[in-house]
């Protein structure tokens, strides 16, 4: 058999970088910075998601702080679409939702404005890798509860043996790669 | 006198909203969102930033943690221009290098990859807003650690009346309102 063609993908690929125990022993961290290094191959991905992205129709981008910013805000820019932040507890100025999510030991919490959510809206919720999917699945909740649809889950990058598919209840998830 | 034509910020500025007694009493805090919610007029302001910034001819743009990667990450892909993070303490997986900034009490820290900076490449330093300036000197210091040049500072907003501009020893600064 002849080789397989290089994927859409393999590009990215030698742009994410493992990094081993990182942040603790055991983890191997999936370091983006070289593929933000690379405009070209960064253009390539953000064009990408927007083209997987647009399918689903969506009516904003919702973007998780910190790393989620990378990826959501030129997806918005890219696709004309509103953005919303979703931030760290205490960051967000004005009158804030929160939904909490479960870590290995203790829970964390994310925020989003009350307001900033259109009722019968349809949201792309964008962050860069996807592991256990616990912020994912919260910031989904405080769309639901302001009223809008999760059109889709869109990240860069989902460590599928972590299985975080499986806290977003069948709703659909795009991702550039997979490992 | 007839009434000044506005100008083009005026767009941006009834989508900058104050917030009073934020993060604590007496702040009065920019609130970018409602800008980020309107599309068009993010594209426009980031499209009006990347105007400016290009008279520097920058080779790459440096973005500060959570707020300035709004801002940078579009703005490099808009100007196919590399993009890198600097983050908290603790965040980057790899070597970094840091610098400190005064804080009103006590001092704090941004860190940057030990690899991010190309020696002789001229970088943009991106953020929001511009307060007191101590990010965006500290981030400044390890461009010019890694042998980076700093093309110029980029902000959305300047609040003239902390005189962050002082700490930047002169440099060029780009920013689209004023305060």
């Amino acid at each position: 058999m002849p080789p397989k063609p290089a994927s859409d993908s393999s590009r990215f690929e030698t742009l994410i970088h493992d990094v081993p125990d990182f942040p603790k022993p055991g983890v191997v961290f999936k370091d983006i910075t070289p593929l933000l290094a690379d405009a070209a191959a960064f253009a390539e991905a953000i064009g990408q998601l927007a083209e997987r992205v647009r399918v689903h129709r969506p009516t904003g981008i919702v973007a998780t702080e910190a790393r989620g910013f990378l990826l959501g805000a030129p997806l918005a820019l890219a696709m004309r679409l509103p953005l919303i932040p979703v931030r760290k507890p205490g960051k967000l100025p004005r009158r804030t939702i929160n939904a909490s999510y479960q870590l290995e030991y203790g829970t964390d919490r994310v925020e989003m404005h009350a307001d900033a959510i259109v009722a019968g809206g349809r949201y792309a919720i964008v962050d860069d890798v996807i592991a256990t999917g616990g912020t994912a699945a919260a910031t989904a909740e405080m769309v639901e509860v302001l009223g809008g649809h999760v059109a889709c889950f869109a990240f860069l990058i989902e460590l599928e043996f972590l299985n975080g598919r499986q806290r977003l209840g069948g709703r659909a998830l795009e991702a550039l790669l997979r490992y």
